[in-house]
């Protein structure tokens, strides 16, 4: 799922300086914007693959509604369809085979597309929705946002003890902490979604294809392409596609069909270039740009006793074939000090997220590394010196 | 708003028989439908216009989530704005000085949107909603579908009594009846929201800029592109908008960047074709066709002594500079007989919908004047049939 949660106020403190952050000229002075995951990084990949992505549409183009009636999700492009088959066949991160596919305007949407799809109007009680803390912010804004009668969200799954039936949102690798994430609950009554935006080769190694009942997946992470709102749903059970289907006819009557013809464009190239040299590999491009920034945000906070970043086991990458460490789109950074994270880096200006806006405790923050590159190095530079400046720091 | 709403189910019996309507092919013996407003019709005008309305999109372009955050709506391209202000001006039919902007994906969103704005979690009961009858029947739908404690649909402005705070839809011109509108309960505690899909030159004579709170307009009506799911509000108060684009920002992170930009090249592309010949000018191209296709189905009615149509008055349209008739995208076709005209349309093998879902009698029901030209000329043969076989008819 995205990373763009504000909660429930359009914060413009808490956006970034300009629209396009790659040219942002940066001062000593500058605040900067780490708190949201705006994926603007990648752009340089998309201008070097130069007319190999170009889209042309005509002014009669993408008029109807309609796009396959034949289809439970009838307003699909069905290349849309193809190109995301083929994309999980070639990643090897997803059973596609038998699944229906709902697109949906972001993986935002989709989200509150399955939670009307698996709550029934006929039931008593709310169904209760949980997901394991730290837990991606935005779930919690969705699931209350319009005081559904349908859905009720009741927090942390570790501590989720209510009777009758659940929904557990399964984020993996996980939005703040990039952990891989199996189910919490595992109960009977229980309805499972997974939200995989970040289950790509440049995040963390593909070390299964997952073949799960509801399976999220977003553009925005995939391929950095956050401004087309493309999100889609791998379903096994044909109701449920139904069901997520009709939300999506009700609250927007379908998905852009320009935005849904260029990802099928823009993901059929990606596909096309993992099988060739890696100047044309995305995954090896992105990996290769968040790696690096690992490696230089790891060798900041090793300086210090106080701070700490979470470990990822080392694994075998299906995709690769080579083991790889994970590299995830943000870091989830520690303070063993009791102090509040977010508040302490703003007074060095540097925005990023609470733990608390997680579900966890304000010693943790949660740090984009998607920003531009000169925002980035300049992060690691005023956070050098508040490392520098803590008690308990290795003296260098 | 859209004439796509289907109710609360994927209906796939009420659906059309192929994506690209303009290319079905009927037999004597298909079924037509003509429950949708699938503005189709209006493709060869803009196949005509060839290259102007060609969009290129390179795969760099619109990777960011965000695409001017000096503005409310922060996710509005700003050329999307402008177009939508020159296009108003144009026309003559909304002030947008000193408004407000806010996209959506589809004007149903924005109804979504604008019901979240006008509500408040801090109530102790939901704000009711109600449209006078007989109103669109996807208001209900999105009113109800997620059980939403901020607002309660209370149906007919005409007989609404309940006390406390209320929000009424006025659409005009309205969908199903073509009816030019104002708002019916008129109470202190009263907000309105305008949804003027319709309120374009093709369908009804121009007479003002209007100059309300909330004034919701889509491009699938006013150009015909439904696909795009390209919708806009006009709002004066800054907290409503605000809302409104945090409603948009939990459900969907934004809305699509390559449908916005579309839409703002064909949309100055049909602002400029209004100053010069008329060749190029969509409104007369688009009303010419509307006008013709009531001409005859009014032709059609008028043998019968139990059909009958609504009288529109004829009126001077400031854009036109002339009197016009107005040529709705519905007809509302009313029997005096104790009828129910769509399942009686049905035996006859044309799909449209009854009055019932429109909070009206199952003696009117709504046909789409949006068909393909072949649909609609078979529509009018067996309308045609029916009236002749109809007991009161005049004899020929």
């Amino acid at each position: 799922m995205g990373g763009l949660e504000n909660g429930a106020t359009n914060n413009q403190n808490s956006s970034p300086t300009t629209t396009k952050p790659t040219k942002t000229s940066l001062s000593p002075d500058s605040m900067i914007n780490l708190d949201q995951g705006d994926p603007t990084l990648f752009e340089p990949f998309w201008r070097k693959m130069g007319d190999k992505c170009t889209l042309v549409i005509e002014g009669c183009d993408l008029m109807s509604y309609f796009s396959d009636i034949s289809n439970i999700c009838w307003f699909l492009q069905p290349q849309l369809g193809d190109a995301i088959k083929r994309l999980h066949r070639v990643v090897g991160n997803a059973v596609t085979e038998d699944r229906n596919i709902v697109v949906g305007t972001g993986s935002t949407q989709l989200l509150m597309a399955a939670l009307y799809a698996l709550s029934s109007p006929a039931d008593r009680h709310p169904v209760s929705l949980v997901a394991a803390a730290p837990f991606y912010s935005g779930y919690k804004d969705q699931a209350e946002f319009l005081r559904s009668g349908l859905y009720k969200w009741e927090g942390d799954a570790h501590t989720f003890e209510k009777d009758g039936p659940y929904i557990e949102v399964v984020t993996s690798p996980n939005n703040p902490d990039g952990a891989i994430r199996e189910a919490v609950v595992n109960r009977g009554e229980g309805k499972l979604v997974y939200d995989l935006a970040y289950y790509w080769p440049q995040y963390t190694p593909i070390t299964q294809p997952l073949d799960l009942d509801i399976m999220l997946f977003t553009f925005s992470k995939c391929t950095g392409h956050a401004g087309s709102r493309i999100g889609w749903a791998l379903v096994k059970d044909k109701e449920v596609a139904t069901k997520m289907t009709e939300y999506m006819q009700i609250s927007s009557i379908g998905v852009s069909k320009e935005s849904q013809i260029r990802a099928a464009k823009i993901l059929g190239v990606l596909g096309e270039g993992c099988r060739t040299a890696d100047s044309e590999n995305f995954f090896e491009y992105s990996h290769s740009i968040l790696k690096e920034r690992w490696e230089r945000l790891r060798n900041v906070v090793k300086n210090s006793r106080v701070f700490s970043l979470p470990k990822y086991p080392r694994d075998y990458c299906n995709f690769t074939g080579k083991y790889m460490d994970s590299s995830p789109a943000f870091a989830w950074l520690h303070s063993k000090e009791d102090i509040d994270w977010e508040s302490r880096l703003r007074e060095h200006k540097i925005i990023a997220r609470s733990g608390e806006r997680f579900g966890a405790s304000p010693k943790y923050v949660r740090i984009s590394m998607f920003s531009p590159p000169e925002a980035f190095n300049l992060f690691l530079e005023r956070l050098s010196a508040i490392i520098d400046n803590t008690t308990g720091n290795v003296v260098t």
